[in-house]
């Protein structure tokens, strides 16, 4: 019998951050701003990160329509401590990772393409 | 006798573009989203990019300090026709960038640090 889907997410997620220790937490949240799921450390909470998933991805979709950037792919936040990156997954979801500073952003990147495609299968 | 500041902006604005020609606009905007100096095509309006720049700003920082990423450096948007970027000049105002969709974001990353750097001195 095929796991629940939740399962599978939360199971890709957790992938996503065994193959890169520089990743400290992600969330798959639906594009009103609920989380569908998450690896989170303890610190840090769901519903938190899935208000600001949404805040960033609506106004990130605005500023790339209003200034001819075309359909939104990638957000990604920068701070002194470390980054947070949101990557569309399908045209249902965002993929929302919090990174550490030492987290070298290409390879984060293309983690994070892989895993989006993989979870856009999934929802 | 010195070049008034806001003519210092602009060329340095000039020499971002002319140092990568992927970029297609800038704009040097104040904190609460006022122009300070620009670079932009015709078909950008100066209004729409303060306005989209200090919401931008605003949103990212409350992410860096919600998310506990630390005081915000950078903001990056990426839409399928292109990026545009925001990173702090000093603590008084913010360089937005647009950039096309073909531009190589680590030398985008690395060209904006340098004019961040020096358009600090002039403000």
């Amino acid at each position: 019998m095929a796991k629940p889907r939740t399962v599978q997410m939360v199971e890709r997620l957790r992938d996503l951050q065994v193959s890169s220790l520089d990743i400290e937490g992600s969330a798959l949240v639906s594009l009103d701003g609920l989380i569908m799921a998450s690896s989170l450390p303890p610190v840090v909470e769901e519903d938190r990160v899935s208000a600001m998933s949404a805040a960033m991805l609506s106004l990130g979709e605005r500023i790339a329509g209003e200034l001819g950037r075309g359909v939104l792919e990638q957000v990604y936040v920068r701070g002194q401590d470390g980054y947070v990156v949101l990557r569309a997954v399908g045209e249902e979801a965002v993929l929302t990772v919090l990174a550490r500073d030492t987290a070298k952003l290409g390879l984060l990147l293309l983690d994070m393409r892989r895993a989006a495609e993989d979870l856009a299968n999934i929802v």
